[in-house]
């Protein structure tokens, strides 16, 4: 395995992850996961190239689209947690086929991004147009005949199909044995299924106007806990040979956890900086999106100063003094409060399900460095 | 394994492909291979509805929506020359894993099918609302908030992306053994990428008005004869363990047949009657569709004979006069002889891979009915 020039792309300095026998070193591997990880992703792409290219050079062209956004982005969160999961149940040998098998989760996530994007219309991601609508401008640009914005789809729906197929050809081919392949597939089939679950109650729940509280959680839990935090564990978990005491335990920090840190989400798509954020101010207030702070304003029985915030929801001319108001209105009917109550308490929860007089024995360092998650993906500013 | 009550879902009285000792019986099981393989299908989904049960009513009910289209559907191509790979190359025991396997198959096609007719904004299919239609009109007529089409859309991506996934599923959970999926992997990955580049080659040949006849042939190439064919074969050879003169035999059967399968179509879609193709006349070319019929004609020096053909393309409201006169066209400009000398030069050429005199030694009865399928391709109305 060669991590070759990816590490050029990566851009935050990531320690060699290799001793100087050639074998990947866990220290230093782990000083820097998500570098790691996208290395591994670079390679895999690249080594994939040949592929779309022996059907066409157009087709090349368009994948490598695809590798680029996968490799422009994030906090590499799920591979991150699959290895503290795999490492939290004990496993050790041959860390580079881990490392490989859990990255395939950003390529999963890759398929959400690029398909959920174009169910929301939305123009960027991290600042750059999102797939569909790169892809639009290209066909408006070429003077190309038919409608750009359909065109566009076409190719965002076919890009995010292959993300995911080949999210299964990563964790096939990272090496793993057949016999932790057997235990982490069910686990893998879940997350997929979970993950889709969440995205449509999202898309009917919006459409159906269900303000639930419960449907709220509901698509927090699946859309979010399970597909980011507490199934990437469990996968890890169920690479190592977890028993079920400790499958349990990562589960339990996961869904807690995975709940707290949608929420915490949720706060800041009202009342976060831009400079922090890198959204506009109030922009879950302008999507209309379903959030558990919505849900409780919604059902709050001061009608009056809900209707402050129900009047901020889904209204694309947004200002800065509706984005205040709604956070005032949202202020005093105490929904703010009790979302921070509950972040409190579910990261109390996951905390102890890990580090807790009952919590099963985790192999260190992982049980340091899931509280360390546990803190950065709940802090109030991130 | 059971097969339930899903027999009743299959409309064309199957032979029961069970034994007296409760095992598969294969010639009643190859009387009608599928009527089998929607059996198992319908097996297979009903085991993985509690999965959308645990994460909401909603989400089971629109994934029901999808095994739906599933099951109602189309010729099991590709599952049928799958299971005719493995039987060519030996393949005899636990049938019932491998048609299992290879069913797996149709969830790829309810992917590409979803997807397809998302992107190609059909209305229609097999006489059936399309998925995003169906779930646009089911948006308008609960007088839903946000735009019907987009929801239409939305549901459409998410339940083919959740075909796809647990086409994969349905492959692994089959019970194959390790080393015949470490067998099966690599073709299986092929193929998926291969459909998605025919399918991104036929939206961007679309787009950027190219007619070569070379793109309309590559577009057969890997939209339909590697996917329906030559893979398929490829796959089910994989899983019996065939050897390389076995393995190259049938792919070139299949590369060979699936252009003329698809080229037939392309004629059919000219020259068909609606009442057996059950599409409109000329329905290709109110398409605008790019095929080799369509690739030849704008090639063809005579560009007086070939601008009726081109008037016609992509016209909404073409009547049966401008059918007849595309028609009388492309006949005058020797095009479709051309296409029937190419469909009755490949259909030959498949047939001598697989039953020639230096064709390897293919198991019976598979030559045979390699042969029949081949015919049954190709002929000239289906």
């Amino acid at each position: 395995m060669t991590v070759g020039g990816a590490s050029t792309t990566i851009g935050h300095g990531p320690a060699d992850p290799f001793d100087t026998d050639g074998r990947y070193d866990l220290a230093s591997l782990e000083r820097d996961l998500p570098a790691a990880v996208t290395a591994e992703l670079a390679d895999y792409l690249a080594g994939r190239r040949q592929d779309t290219l022996d059907v066409a050079e157009e087709f090349a062209e368009a994948t490598d689209d695809l590798t680029r956004f996968v490799l422009a982005g994030g906090k590499r969160l799920r591979p991150t947690f699959a290895w503290w999961g795999w490492r939290a149940a004990g496993g050790l040998d041959d860390p580079g086929t881990v490392l490989r098998a859990v990255s395939a989760l950003e390529l999963i996530q890759g398929c959400a991004l690029v398909h959920d994007d174009l169910i929301d219309d939305s123009a960027t991601r991290r600042g750059q147009p999102t797939v569909h609508a790169r892809w639009s401008s290209r066909h408006t640009g070429a003077g190309w005949a038919g409608d750009p914005t359909r065109f566009g789809a076409a190719v965002a729906i076919l890009l995010g199909d292959v993300a995911l197929a080949w999210a299964d050809d990563m964790l096939h081919d990272a090496g793993l044995d057949p016999t932790a392949i057997r235990r982490a597939r069910p686990v893998w089939q879940a997350m997929r299924t979970e993950v889709l679950g969440g995205q449509f109650l999202d898309v009917s729940g919006h459409a159906s106007s269900d303000s639930r509280p419960e449907t709220a959680l509901r698509i927090s839990r699946y859309k979010t806990a399970a597909y980011t935090i507490e199934r990437p564990l469990h996968l890890g978990a169920a690479i190592a040979g977890a028993d079920d005491a400790t499958v349990r335990a990562l589960r339990h920090y996961g869904r807690d956890l995975g709940i707290a840190f949608q929420l915490r989400d949720d706060v800041l798509g009202v009342f976060g900086d831009p400079a922090v954020t890198g959204k506009p101010a109030g922009d879950d207030l302008r999507e209309g999106k379903l959030t558990l702070l919505v849900a409780l304003t919604r059902n709050h029985p001061d009608r009056a100063t809900a209707a402050v915030v129900e009047r901020t929801l889904g209204k694309p001319d947004l200002t800065a003094d509706d984005v205040a108001a709604a956070r005032e209105a949202m202020q005093t009917l105490g929904v703010v409060d009790d979302v921070e109550a509950r972040i409190a308490d579910l990261t109390a929860s996951a905390l102890d399900a890990v580090r807790g007089t009952d919590a099963p024995a985790l192999v260190p360092p992982a049980p340091e460095r899931l509280a360390d998650l546990a803190v950065a993906a709940t802090r109030r500013a991130r």
